[in-house]
């Protein structure tokens, strides 16, 4: 693996992992009160899309970047409709 | 531009513009409590990252979502920062 496709994994680790301290938290707290639902649900059709883009330009850390990201920000999409 | 990299932008655009809804809502209600603190924080780091790859790959999508997604992003970090 090249070092410039090692940055790229590192990028998509970091954003990637970012969701998780949101969704620890709206888990032990259940209040969403101050969280966008259009942030969330507008990032998870977006990342659906990067997702097909990952695959069209063969690039593997926007592929893998996104699928994680999705399934985190799934989660707290429920976690908003859920406890609003 | 092919097809691809319009489909690229369309991602990049919406994953970009999501955050929009979460500043706005801040901007409005001053309230933080429920927005992760760690989130916006590797969030910013992880976009400077995609920044630096999407220049190396030579892929426009990635560098413009990812520019305006740091400018929204960081704002919502300041916002958390200043109104917790």
């Amino acid at each position: 693996m090249d070092s410039t496709t090692l940055l790229g994994f590192f990028g998509g680790i970091l954003t990637t992992i970012s969701f998780l301290p949101q969704v620890i938290k709206t888990w032990k707290t259940r209040s969403t009160s101050d969280v966008s639902l259009w942030m969330f649900l507008l990032l998870c059709i977006g990342i659906i899309i990067w997702i097909i883009y990952g695959f069209l330009i063969n690039s593997l850390p926007v592929i893998f970047a996104n699928l994680i990201s999705f399934i985190l920000t799934s989660i707290i999409l429920v976690f908003k409709i859920r406890y609003k």
